[in-house]
């Protein structure tokens, strides 16, 4: 079977923020960095709490918050819903299925080391139809 | 080989907005549908010009632009990047790869009949696995 793991696909690099940054804050962060979220983390302890996304900035629009002056804090998604990276691609897949979640931060040992989003995962459907031809071509062949 | 089709994994509901939309009302017909996108379209003839995201909108709050006023056609991805449902899932995630995009309008004969995104396309990796597995199995029995 084709298991590639988790860390073969993953972004390994995730930007953080703390509770108390703004949506608009928040915003320019992901845009200036071109991704869709963000791990929000205690200022404090340095914790990971929860995480926020181009969805969660986008529906504070849709509720007519104020982007300048809303905290993350107030609405990211937590509990954090995690995958080790040394988990198999199909079992994230499956995981982000079952939470309906579209990123999985990548947690080893506690330590926060990429995050998984769905375009990792299709861009690697292509890499998995050839691995999947280049097999069965060797089953075949006597 | 797995050749299942855009048809089979695409979602068949689409939401259109008018290029006069403002980012706020788009914010609230996307939330309200639980969805990430909405095609926008000429309100005078009616053709599908581009595709306004949630994304998209972050983006405008990241500029600090008036969400209220801002309108989808002045900050729309177009023209559209488009699939034909009856293409193979594969080709249409080396599609979303190539043109770094995240959501295909399906268009069958120039009418829209869908949207496919990467969630839809990673909610299909178990059913390949599943698939593959099966597959493998019968190459293998005698």
């Amino acid at each position: 079977m084709i298991t590639q793991s988790v860390a073969d696909v993953m972004t390994p690099i995730v930007q953080t923020v703390t509770t108390g940054a703004t949506a608009s804050e928040t915003a320019r962060l992901l845009a200036a960095s071109d991704i869709g979220s963000a791990i929000v983390v205690d200022p404090e302890t340095d914790e990971n709490l929860g995480i926020v996304t181009e969805s969660d900035i986008m529906h504070q629009v849709a509720t007519d918050a104020d982007v300048a002056t809303v905290r993350v804090g107030s609405f990211m998604s937590s509990p954090l819903v995690t995958v080790a990276s040394t988990e198999c691609i199909h079992t994230a897949a499956e995981l982000m299925k079952d939470r309906s979640v579209q990123r999985l931060p990548v947690v080893d040992d506690g330590e926060l080391v990429g995050i998984l989003t769905t375009t990792d995962l299709v861009y690697y459907i292509p890499r998995l139809r050839r691995e999947i031809l280049r097999r069965r071509t060797a089953l075949l062949t006597p």
